[in-house]
């Protein structure tokens, strides 16, 4: 743990209370004081550029049509390491194309791989904004080393994101509810088998742009509650965004989905880790009689640290209209809130969904029932929530969240 | 864990007592009674085979040279599955190369990738032989199922494999202590991103020629007792050979190599699981004052059912010269016999290294030895253990696990 226990940021198990909100948001952020820094690292500075001569035809940017992850851009961003060789070498974009991967590469036999998920989005005003990108450079230099994969120096890496978006732009869809998702990878380029740090690892960022997460609004989901497996303990990976934390929930979720529920719900014993592969949220009256929005905390390591996870906390928190408390959450809890008529709202906060309405969950063969607004298909916070964020997204609320790529 | 369930054997916890042992040894096995069936297949029947015409130049057969996993053969096998394409398509055996992956390749964003190691021997009678292979392919198919991978039938790549590793016979060492590792492989390959089934999968293998794990006799290793840190939890991935549960481990073996330890001993709580990658036995005189071996038991789905481990246990209660048991074993349990001079012997059991002798462990600061032979650099019975298995594989000792290629 000593290696990772740095990751954890002091305190964010604390209960705020209402008075001392402003001094204490951000002191329970896990990208508060976040370090980008690096020694070992490539430079924008050597950023070279080869444009396609092969443009690839743009799909139509249809909200029903464009499935997420379907499509590629025109470019990608590469860089290699190479231990051997000086370590990082030179940033450069280049036509989209495939891997050459060794058959023995240690990426595809020991998940020397780990990933972020941003976006970039075409604002109201036709300008390009990055939603918070600096923090998914900081959780990816955390999941690297988790897997003693090469570490770089964040700011640098995003200063070649803004490149390689302005270079995209055009796959940027303009419209409000569309984005550019952006997927960076670091994944091992070894060509010998073994269990051991790589000597060589590329680190590639692709683009893919995609629709509205819910095409005619919110579509609230049913949860299944897993009991017997699960997508994270304490002393694992769950705090790291690495590939092997993926693979082994697919068939969990497809029983799910064969008995008609939309999503899990992951636990740890009794404690409420996430949903699917977003975090959670639960908006009650807690036991207290206060109204309190909930989810649970990063102390034990078992839950990743979402990006909109960190951005709802900071926006309820300066809101001050309830309590927002992060800490463990037992289902026992949340199923006598849903008895006693307490549970207001529940919803899933992600990059892909900004929030997802839940409407119902399912434990021990019980379902319960979460409010929702008809006509929202969604809570009142929920889609408060929704809006805010994308009113950030779309530089209708300047904020510092999505600063304008020049 | 309805999922994985089935894969659990009934009864594997019991501690054999020596008078049942023959009617009960091999109801205990993970690998008994196991199917290897699918209706979802491919068939040896519809290999093809495009043989090398730049033949890779061998490497020397020396024991202190040849570097695990660092030399691939002249061929390998593929073969593709596409859901839309009326899933598995014919296997191939063609030039070893590169493979060409599409960079949303759920592959190396999920992990959807397991594997497999096994070993092929060219014995004392020139003959080739493969070591208890239709085990790896039991497991294999069981690893697939864990991630939503297609299944196969075990016996038609088995049959597949027989094919290859005769074309690439020169590349099996005829030198004892050497073998040729075989390493089947299933990833993903999707052009989509996105954590669901993949559509497309492909399946490989690849060979490479190794030496012995000690090129100049046993060297027994040192452990780290790891304690915070976990490669596997009740209700994960631990009994699967899936590519997740290997990357995470690299930092915290490197951490216990720097502090002056081979491997990392391998906790759940207080439960041992594993050592390094390999299952850990214990033979030890028991609080009951008899000699008994003892393994962990795979009833709670967090120790990987080695082959290694299997034939150990299935060995040992032929020889029926004291107790072997399967069961939950805890660190204080072994740290009260190391204090008390009941600890006989202690060994890491794997198909690398076949056994791995341990001299010491530490646990909570405290360094604990463990007996060894100084003439053999290991315990009487792992060493016996070291010779029986190698008289097997190398067909000194004709056997039903080592079947000869014909």
């Amino acid at each position: 743990m000593h290696l990772l226990k740095s990751f954890v940021p002091k305190n964010c198990s604390q209960t705020m209370s209402i008075s001392n909100l402003a001094k204490r948001a951000f002191s329970t952020s896990y990208y508060a004081n976040m370090d980008l820094s690096s020694k070992q690292t490539f430079y924008r500075k050597d950023l070279t550029i080869e444009l396609t001569k092969n443009p690839i035809p743009m799909p139509e940017f249809d909200a029903e049509k464009l499935r997420f992850g379907a499509h590629g851009t025109d470019h990608m961003l590469s860089v290699d390491f190479d231990s051997k060789q000086g370590g990082w070498g030179k940033p450069y974009i280049h036509p989209f194309r495939n891997l050459e991967m060794h058959p023995f590469n240690s990426a595809i036999h020991y998940a020397m791989q780990c990933f972020e998920g941003a976006k970039a989005f075409k604002g109201t005003d036709g300008k390009i904004r990055m939603f918070r990108v600096k923090n998914n450079m900081y959780r990816l230099k955390n999941s690297c080393k988790s897997l003693a994969l090469p570490d770089f120096d964040g700011e640098e890496l995003y200063k070649c994101i803004e490149e390689y978006v302005k270079i995209d732009e055009k796959w940027i869809p303009p419209i409000r509810g569309f984005s550019l998702y952006i997927r960076p990878t670091v994944i091992a380029w070894e060509d010998k088998l073994g269990v051991r740090p790589a000597d060589k690892a590329k680190l590639f960022v692709v683009f893919s742009p995609v629709g509205p997460y819910y095409p005619s609004g919110f579509k609230p989901i049913k949860l299944f509650t897993e009991t017997k497996r699960i997508r994270a303990a304490p002393g694992g990976t769950g705090n790291m965004k690495v590939g092997g934390n993926y693979a082994p929930t697919i068939p969990i979720s497809q029983n799910a989905e064969q008995k008609g529920f939309q999503q899990v719900l992951w636990l740890w014993q009794d404690s409420i880790l996430e949903v699917g592969t977003s975090n959670i949220f639960f908006y009650w009256v807690n036991e207290q009689g206060e109204k309190e929005l909930v989810t649970p905390y990063l102390n034990e390591g078992t839950i990743l640290p979402g990006v909109m996870r960190d951005s709802i906390l900071s926006l309820t928190r300066q809101w001050n209209e309830f309590k927002v408390t992060e800490r463990r959450i037992t289902i026992d809890e949340v199923v006598k809130a849903a008895k006693e008529g307490r549970l207001i709202e529940a919803f899933g906060a992600g990059t892909a969904v900004i929030v997802c309405p839940i409407e119902e969950f399912n434990y021990q063969g019980v379902t319960y029932k979460v409010p929702i607004n008809p006509k929202k298909q969604a809570g009142d916070l929920t889609y408060k929530i929704s809006e805010t964020i994308q009113n950030i997204q779309y530089g209708d609320t300047p904020h510092e969240w999505a600063p304008i790529v020049n």
